[in-house]
């Protein structure tokens, strides 16, 4: 439903969880493929200890982080982040989360629908 | 630069100020049209009594509450909302944002490059 406006808290979102068997990663859909016509939202909470792991895609991510400290790493370089930051990762660049601070980390992550 | 990484901090980003006239509020550009291919993302800081008054575009606005309580109207709907909540404004509807709180609102909001 395209044309609807969606307003929803995201605890209201249903969990996947584990996320693709990362059992110390959770992730809810905010705006889905559903919702909204060019990209959707997500939104990421990783545990003390949860990995995401290296991989990459043809499609881009943009990403803020509301909550907690993590490693980035995109390509062959490593970021600390923490809330407050905004992150671009280009389409085709393998990327991995990794928190090994003592809080769960909490971002939302966007990407296009189009998956080129 | 489209295929480059971004990391930045959301006060690292230069403040528009005033942003299309309205004194208490703010917006910075985190990813922009030169960074990212499909979409770009911003924050807004809408101070006490701050309003972004009653606009429509061919194009549609993905939004995270990050801290503190606004009233936005959709359409002829009006919504509280507050830190968690995420909001989908479709294209072509009027909206509009009301910071009638004692406290200072922030909020991304996303929008496509594309604009329809």
């Amino acid at each position: 439903m395209v044309n609807q406006p969606k307003i929803i808290h995201y605890l209201e979102a249903p969990p996947q969880y584990p996320f693709q068997g990362n059992t110390k990663v959770r992730m809810r859909i905010l705006i889905g493929e559903e919702d909204a016509p060019t990209y959707i939202m997500r939104i990421f909470e990783v545990e003390p200890g949860g990995v995401i792991p290296r991989h990459e895609h043809p499609w881009e991510h943009e990403i803020f982080i509301l909550k907690g400290r993590m490693r980035v790493r995109i390509g062959e370089e490593e970021y600390e982040v923490s809330e407050g930051y905004a992150i671009y990762i280009p389409p085709n660049v393998p990327h991995e989360y990794i928190n090994d601070s003592n809080e769960t980390v909490i971002f939302i992550c966007t990407i296009p629908k189009q998956k080129k």
